[in-house]
């Protein structure tokens, strides 16, 4: 039997880009966790012979189709008279919610208009699904070989109907089994480098999957795991973990919901380290990203954003000489800013990042994308200089996040 | 003939719901302001027999075919394969392409494994989209009747494709006429108000819509006017931006391309003035936004994060008693902080924040999302106390704005 499922999403205000679609992930997401696979997700316009091209198409691709928005008030709102159509019933007035908006509209004092009775009508037969967060109610209905559930597209109340109504009635046909989900956030090497490295990890294991994902300059890759049973579910993924940790080492910085900044601020607290940082390029990027994580306070003690030249030697110590025979981007006034940090905020360490974001200001020997980074500390000075070419945002977070991983690899025995 | 456009997202990341797609709703956007209906919005999996009968379908119901995705370098990207298929040609490696990537990879000492060529391969006979944002090309092919253009899913690349290389050949294709568009970028007014103020603004004029979107904490309000005419287009726009700016006033900062920052600048440099940060909640946010412009150094100086209270006292000269008294989140202390700053550096304005960015360190008095705001300048100090309920990052971006905000406003007649 076909086991697809589809989301479609209806409205004028998706097919014209004024909107971000987020009913569509929201929704996906759900379905994934309850080991459904999503295949397909369509968006359409309000017209009604758009709408039914669409759920025609779904249902003879899809067993089971989730659909959203076109519920509400007015002529626009074609969803219920289009499936009662395909299914061969009128839309008729579901009384439970015409009397809950009755009541309510009475209580505000608001007359009925026609239109709001759009608003409360199913397609004749289908079971109802009652909105406690507005005013349409969601329904299910059959369709073909396939099982339907409309909900509104307002994002509150379709997130409420599917929690209170459509999850705990897809569980009940969820297969027996467990999925289990470990995602690897890695800096340090790119999308085909880690393809590479993990080339036959899963191959020829059933119900394993692996996924990529670039976050800019960073990339995840999540594992998963289905399997009848829940505890070799667990261990199998256990398995693949220690053969993925095996062939990715130490690029893999973080698991799950730990960010790298986060990850920072764990390496910081477990060496009992203070932190303190001179930017200039990144403008206060890296201040942004280490105090993202709530309770950075306890080892972020202060950032000086140096984008001047007179800023940098009146509140850094950097030596006249070095800007004058080197430049502010260079390897020998990174390392004087980041001792200057350091010792200007007593920190245990002290990091600085000295680049040119472009798009102006590059030379031939210092050209845009040129940075320098370095850590001073218990452990000495340390520098690294990278050159990335890309535009001025993106320079930006690659000098940001090589001055994350300088502080993460600090303490590690081989840096 | 059929008109319809289909936009095609592949990826099991968006049919898992890992991921929000933006792509679609920027296509859409796009297409829509070139005048083109779209009626279809597809996501599919990596599946290469779900690619195969997406394409299938969207071939058989769209003259105009936009797909995104699976386009890198692992195996899990299948859609240059199902393409070529489906055109009945090989895949072939684009000469240009690769030339860029092997240039690009011995510049930065990277080897080329077997899985980099995958990127650089297009269907034997396309015409090639070259990508400037990154390695793997665009291209376009004949499917049937329709025209299909094909772009890495990565938003970066396949913005910067569309513009580059897509958009100018749909412009070549669309209905007689022209379009006409404004963006308006508001920041102080909320969505509701917006539309409150700008009702009926449009109404009753052919050809003219208008769009909302969040872009939290800002707002935007786009202006689209299509007429046979480019004159009247121009004219009609015109009347309607005069309009909209009585309506609004000065919440709106800046039109179509310019940031807040951007704005901020602008004024900056119409003032002769230089600017320094003085930042403890936002943790370099603000800076950060500053020096997102570029030729931003030519008057942002220097910034000081200062996230303890030592370093607010020793690097911006906030007395102990003020911070004994009132504490760090305080009015007496975001002024002494902007003042100070503002002596540190020599600068024209002082800038200072100060909050309680959470989720911890609230108390009743001053509970999570207090804002402080202080600018010291030539015209005095001023200070603004705002109160936001959200999480870390909203309270971060809140703060930073209300601080672009008062930089904005500084030399008003009525600030």
């Amino acid at each position: 039997m076909n086991d697809s499922v589809e989301i479609l999403t209806i409205g004028d205000e998706l097919t014209r880009g004024e909107i971000v679609d987020t009913n569509s992930s929201y929704l996906a997401e759900r379905l994934s966790e309850l080991g459904f696979r999503v295949t397909w997700m369509t968006s359409c316009t309000d017209d009604a012979a758009d709408i039914r091209r669409a759920l025609e198409a779904a249902r003879q691709r899809a067993r089971l189709i989730l659909v959203s928005g076109g519920l509400g008030p007015t002529e626009d709102d074609r969803t219920v008279d289009v499936i009662a159509e395909l299914a061969g019933v009128e839309p008729q007035v579901e009384p439970r919610a015409l009397a809950f908006m009755q009541e309510r509209f009475g209580r505000m004092g608001f007359q009925l208009t026609p239109n709001n009775l759009r608003q409360v009508r199913v397609p004749a037969g289908a079971e109802v699904l009652p909105n406690r967060a507005g005013l349409a109610p969601g329904f299910r209905v059959r369709m073909g070989e396939a099982d339907l559930y409309a909900m509104p597209g307002v994002p509150r109340e379709l997130k409420r109907i599917f929690a209170d109504e459509i999850e705990p009635r897809l569980r009940a046909l969820t297969p027996a089994g467990a999925t289990r989900v470990r995602t690897f956030h890695i800096y340090g090497m790119g999308e085909s480098h880690i393809d590479h490295r993990l080339a036959g990890l899963v191959s020829g294991q059933p119900g394993v999957s692996i996924h990529y994902r670039v976050l800019f300059p960073e990339n995840r890759v999540k594992l998963v795991v289905r399997d009848r049973d829940p505890a070799a579910a667990e261990t199998r993924l256990g398995a693949l973990e220690t053969e993925a940790r095996a062939r990715l080492g130490r690029h893999i910085y973080g698991v799950d919901g730990e960010t790298f900044p986060a990850a920072v601020g764990r390496i910081l607290r477990g060496q009992g380290a203070t932190l303190a940082l001179a930017e200039s390029c990144t403008g206060g990027l890296v201040g942004h990203l280490v105090t993202s994580v709530a309770g950075s306070s306890d080892y972020f003690l202060c950032g000086v954003v140096s984008y001047s030249n007179q800023a940098k030697q009146k509140l850094l110590g950097v030596r006249p000489e070095t800007l004058a025979a080197q430049g502010a981007v260079s390897e020998a006034c990174a390392r004087e800013m980041a001792e200057g940090v350091r010792a200007l905020a007593g920190a245990t360490v002290g990091v600085a990042i000295s680049g040119i974001a472009g798009p102006g200001g590059g030379t031939p020997e210092k050209p845009v994308g040129t940075i320098h980074v370095a850590i001073a500390g218990p452990l000495g000075t340390r520098h690294r200089q990278l050159l990335y070419q890309g535009d001025r945002e993106q320079v930006k977070q690659v000098a940001a996040h090589a001055a994350l991983a300088m502080i993460y690899r600090y303490w590690d025995a081989e840096p």
